[in-house]
C-alpha cells in the first residue's frame, strides 16, 4: 500500500492510498478518514460505496460525511467503484465498465479478469484496511445510488460481515431496471436468476436482514424510475424487516442530498457500532 | 437573471444562477444557498469568495457551509472568481486572469474592461441579490486564501457595506508577495501605492477595523511562504484590533481545512448578524 496524500480534517487524516490489487488485477486507488479518537485506540469502520462514475474521491469530497465521522468516532473506507486502467475492459456507455462495477464479480468476459468488485470489497481491501489502519472488525456498510445498491446488497449476501447497512437513493431492484438488467446481463451472463443474488428487493424478499435498515430517498430525484425505491419499500415492508424509509420531499439525486442526510447515516451507525448516538 | 439549478440542500435551495454583468462586461455565473428560515422571512447574507482557480461552484461542492447556514438562517453568496469567456483576457498562468481576480478593479490593458471584481462583488452582485432574493441588506464576508484577501480588503475598503468579516488562509499581505506583486502589478500598474489598497495588512495598519475579526490558517499550508499570515497577526496585533487569529496545527490549505473550520466562521457570521449564536 501507497500513500498518495494524507492531510488534516476535523481533527483526524483524511487520507488516499493505493495498492496492487491482486483481486481485480490492477491499481486500485480507495480513500480512508480516521477521526481524532483513533489515536486513542481503533475504531469502527463505515463502508461508503459511490455511485455510477465515481472515485474514491467524490463523496470524500462532496459528501460531507468526515465532520460526522469525528463526532462519533468512526472511520471511513470509501472504496473505488471499479477496476481502472487501460488493460481494464472499458465501454462508451457511462453505466458500463470503468466506473460502474456494480459490485458483483463479473463470470463474463471480457470482465471477468478484473471486475471482480465484490471480493475486492469484502475481502481483499477489508482485509488491506483492517491490517493497515487503527480499525476494529465491527463493520457498517452504507452508499449512494449504485454504491445504496452495494451496500444493501453486500449487507444482506454477507450478514456476517457487515453490523449495519443503511442506503442513500440506492438502485432497489436492478434486475428490473434499465440500471441493473445491462450490467447485471454483461457481468453475470444471461440467466436472470442468478442477478437476483445482486438486487436488494429479490435479496431482502430471499434471506431477509439481522437487524433493521435506514434507506433516504429523494422524492424530486430525477432518476426515480431507474431506482425503483418502490420495490425496496415493499420489500422491508413485506418483509416485516425493522426499517426506516423515509421519502424526503424535494430533494433530488446530486451530493446535496447525500450531505443533507449523511450525518443521520453516520449517526445511525455508530449508535449500532458504538452505541451511545 | 436566469436560473442554471435549484435543488433542495439542508432544509433550503443551493441554486446556480448567470446574469450578464454589466461591470464586468460578461456573462457571471453565481451561487446562493437560501436556508429554510427564508420562508418566513429575509435573511442576512454571508458572502463566501473563493481563490485561485476556483469558480462559484468549488466552495459550492467542498466547503460544506450550508449545513451551518441552515442552522443559524444565513444566506451564503458564492460569486465567481473574474469574468470569464473567450473575449476576456487571460494568460496561461492559473494565477493571473481567468480564475484570479483577485477583487480588484483593473486600470490597466488588456484587463481593465472586463476585471472589474471590487466593484461587481460590492455594487453590482450585490444589488441583484438584494432585489432577486429574500434577503436583508445585512451582510457579513469570508473567503478561503485569494478569497480571505478579497474578503479582508472589500470589508476594510467599504466598511458600511459589511457588518461582519472573517477569512481562511488568507494571501494576508498581496503587496509583499508572489501571490499578489505580479496580479496587482498588472491590474493596477506599477504605482506599489495604488496596492495597499488591496493588502489586508496595510489596510488594517491605515484605516482600522470598526468590529472584530476572525482567521483561521493552518499551520501545515503548503502555501505559508505566499500567504504571509505574519504579516496580518502582526498588523492585528498592533493595532489592538479586537481579533482571534488561530494557526491549526496539521492543516494544510485544502477544502478539509475549510470545511473543519466552516462552521466555526459561519456561527460567528450568525452571531454578529443576527445574534444568539
Amino acid at each position: 500500500m501507497e500513500t498518495i496524500s494524507e492531510v488534516r480534517a476535523f481533527g483526524g487524516t483524511q487520507g488516499v492510498y493505493t495498492h496492487a490489487s491482486e483481486v481485480c488485477g490492477c491499481d486500485m486507488t480507495f480513500a480512508v478518514y480516521m477521526p481524532p479518537q483513533a489515536k486513542d485506540g481503533p475504531v469502527p469502520v463505515l463502508w461508503y460505496l459511490s455511485g455510477l462514475t465515481c472515485t474514491h474521491e467524490n463523496a470524500m469530497t462532496k459528501g460531507g460525511l468526515q465532520e460526522h465521522a469525528a463526532e462519533c468516532g468512526l472511520a471511513i473506507v470509501y472504496p473505488d467503484t471499479s477496476p481502472r486502467g487501460d488493460d481494464v475492459a472499458n465501454d462508451e456507455a457511462y453505466d458500463l465498465g470503468q466506473g460502474a462495477g456494480f459490485y458483483v464479480n463479473a463470470t463474463e468476459g471480457p470482465w471477468a479478469p478484473h471486475f471482480q468488485m465484490e471480493s475486492y470489497v469484502t475481502d481483499e481491501l477489508r482485509a488491506l484496511v483492517l491490517s493497515e489502519f487503527a480499525v476494529l472488525d465491527q463493520h457498517g456498510v452504507t452508499g449512494h445510488s449504485m454504491g445504496g445498491h452495494g451496500a444493501l446488497t453486500l449487507a444482506l449476501k454477507y450478514p456476517d460481515l457487515f453490523q449495519s447497512v443503511s442506503a442513500l437513493s440506492p438502485i432497489a431492484n436492478p434486475s428490473a431496471s434499465d440500471w441493473g438488467r445491462k450490467q447485471l446481463g454483461a457481468y453475470l451472463g444471461g440467466d436472470e436468476t442468478s442477478w437476483q443474488a445482486h438486487d436488494a428487493s429479490c435479496l431482502l424478499k430471499k434471506k431477509g436482514w439481522k437487524s433493521d435498515i435506514l434507506v433516504d430517498q429523494g422524492a424530486s430525484d430525477q432518476f426515480l424510475e431507474l431506482l425503483k425505491p418502490e420495490s425496496l419499500a415493499g420489500a422491508l415492508a413485506e418483509t416485516r424487516t425493522p426499517s426506516t424509509f423515509r421519502m424526503q420531499t424535494g430533494y433530488d439525486h446530486s451530493y446535496f442530498f447525500v450531505s443533507t442526510f449523511g450525518r443521520d447515516h453516520v449517526l445511525w451507525h455508530a449508535e449500532r457500532l458504538i452505541g451511545g448516538w
